[in-house]
């Protein structure tokens, strides 16, 4: 059933901002999301969530849930996930302003989190 | 027995507020809060809490809930809905402060949060 | 969008057991269970758990979730409602053991539990 | 054995505070408050905070407790009650920061939580 | 304010139990409880928790709430109380089974906890 | 880099068990467990949780780990894939009691964990 | 101000047992307890947390905070004290089941809690 | 073996500071401090965590304990001793800050927190 | 400064029971428990707790102590260790009844515990 | 098998920041930390925590792992290891910004926390 394609920033889906005028916060924890270890190929496991402050649109959660997917079979160090994940987010939805957490279970008796801060033009 | 009306913000009652010449906080935690998902009907749940400093007047708790319960069978987007409890009640209360947090429980394995915050003239 | 109708047993859907030589137990928690009280007509809440060895099918996990949400628009007393439920599953799955547990939000202060067993033939 | 009179400012007692050249805070936690429903007569609960920069002098704990005692029989409303206490502290012992948060207990599915701040003369 | 009369047993109502060929257990806790102790005068508290399996009847959630307020101005030891609940439930209710667990709040720095059984016949 | 074979219970190795005249219990955890749902091809999240017996041999945890994440691209229901983790843990093993149980994330508002027990001859 | 004269079980005081016909349960949590190690003359905290049935008589609450207070100055190993306990307990009070378990904080890390139970004749 | 004498600052022992040029922060918390009430004689208890940034020296941890066991005899007020540790701290270490929180267990259903904070030059 | 010899059952030291003619039970819980894996040479981590009904004698802690602290350069995997811990108590203070936990900190994902029994002869 | 050297801020190896125009923060967690105290030779055990904003590199978490490892069997001060591991890993990495705290289990009813903080030129 293995037939997850790369993820792509053209699958996040918007809509329009239901109170474009007033700032406001929208916070998406998603705690189911893995990738692969780039080094050993063993999978790794962590919590999402982002928190923003939409501009002209908003982010359509199941196309995110789709998009976050496809990085099952993917080779992604923490750090550079991360930011990806921002990257893309901001290409597609450009928000005021967008704060991503990536939280990784332990590995090594380690345990590590990233956090990256987009800030838009508010 | 399903006879809830559609929500209406002039369900919303008030009392004087007791002591307004100091600022104070109300913080109000609704922890029973449904309503239908409009793409698929299927039942949405959530908390929301209300942090306000009273302006003139209170918001009366058991109009509150009334209030809240008529929701029950209206479709409602989550962005959408948290701006609109704040419309209705800065519309009926004119709060000199209020903040309304959304917190709606899992759906395909992602959370959602959504806060707005109203600022009064003070 | 209400169009709730009554909830029925014949909802509920069953698949063969996968090991019916062998005893083994599922349990399946539901926090999102609502319906109506039938003194107030204001809405009750609460956490339904089924816990149950099956016989030789096994309940299907979106048709008890499309039950369940008949109850919305319900009106039903807190002992009756979980034994009618404990009925409604033996009816439709006549499973080797079954315990409901109904744990429902306070109400005037207070916190009231109900849980209905059946031990069938083993 | 019902004999709590209404409550009184004067049963509050103070002693000289023991660094009164130096800001501290005190906090005193009472999660034994109980008062009556003024519509319905029905007793509610709850837990007061006190939070306070003493100015000349402290509060008595024990005189505290009783002053919060009387309130047993005490028609109060979540928001007067919590303003009055502010009163009643500050002018018996004119802190130079007061800070009271009543936290009461679930009414309808429905939690409040009321905060005052007084800030003195620093 | 203060007309609660003594605690009698003939305010528990009861209501016909809706399955009395099988056993189940209700459980109902009740966290607002509050006496005096009869040496100071002073108010307890505690959470009551009843446990029954029903007999030929049930007690009225309502009725049940109002018996407790009761308890409000009556001077009462722990031990004695606990067993007194029993006593009057087991007068109106007959249940098969009954257990009830005081949990009093610490006075002194000592916690104490009373858990008194009735078992009828089955 | 998505290169998981089918699980195959020959993946599972074996060392002897380090005291074999006497019975004890080797609990495993493994919180990272992911499959595919069969009807809708989404991911699956559950913790597995092994508890056993050894009898002539122990289960080499790192030869488990491998087995597990094989899981990974397989499609699986909840009670057909715990069933399955037992009779190849059987199979390899022949502890003198497994127990296994999955607890798997929710979906749709439930949550589902399902319980199998092996009992070898002791 | 250290008059604390060595314990003695003669402190601890009883009453009538309230309902000396039925068996039922006091628990009776104390988290203030401290003595001196023999060892060192440092001292030792802990919980003592005694469970019993009462035979003809309970043992009031006061007393048993008093004759605990005077452990404050005295030595005593974990092992003997809560054996003591048991020992003055039962010698004074006679109850048909008494439980007592000394939790003590940790020393070099290591935590240790002592349990001790007395079977009266039932 | 009752022979703790007085707490005297000059129990506290320093050694250099290992960073003198950098300010950064320990924090050290005495969950087993122990006094006693100077009205009542009996015992009281609480947590005192110190908070400070060193300026030449650092205060031994092993000279700071026996310091603190000597309030063990001593009758002291909640607010007192808080602001006598920080006088005796500041006399001996100099700290730049030094924040020192006493938290106390619940008397008479109410607990109490004070904290006080010292300001050096820094 | 790293001289610690191998562990020795023979560190252990024991005191004669304090009340050897009753069953009591003494728990000791160890959570700074380190070893080194034998494959890989990297250290391990875990919590012993012990369980006991002491024999004719006690284990004193200190030695205990000071026993496990040998473990530290010890190459062990956790089902050996967690029996020779066994073993060695066993041969030292003939309990008459002994279980020991050993939990272990997730490696690869993965957490164990061990839990081994001893039943002397009661 | 006790081959650790002493450790050695060599054995730290870093990688190219991926977003070197953008400040973001990597959390690492490594609750395994264990050294010696110096005047006792016995362990001590801890949990490190490094966060830090990486400039041109990042560093490689396991050769922080192999790097903390090697403390094993030294010699250190809680102050003084905090200090080190900050001088350490900003000679190695210069990070834009770099906090650590170290946070040590429990030494005769103390707990000791220390934080570190460098801030580099942003």
């Amino acid at each position: 059933m293995s037939d997850f394609a790369a993820p792509d920033k053209n699958q996040l889906e918007t809509f329009p901002n239901p109170r474009p005028g007033r700032d406001f916060t929208i916070e998406i924890i998603c705690p189911e999301f893995t990738s692969l270890c780039p080094k050993t190929g063993h999978p790794d496991f962590g919590t999402i969530t982002f928190r923003y402050i939409p501009g002209e649109v908003c982010v359509e959660l199941k196309s995110l849930k789709l998009y976050l997917q496809r990085f099952r079979n993917e080779g992604s160090f923490y750090e550079a996930v991360t930011n990806r994940l921002l990257d893309d987010f901001v290409a597609v939805a450009n928000p005021k302003r967008l704060e991503i957490k990536g939280a990784f279970t332990p590995r090594g008796g380690i345990t590590t989190n990233v956090t990256v801060i987009h800030e838009g033009i508010q």
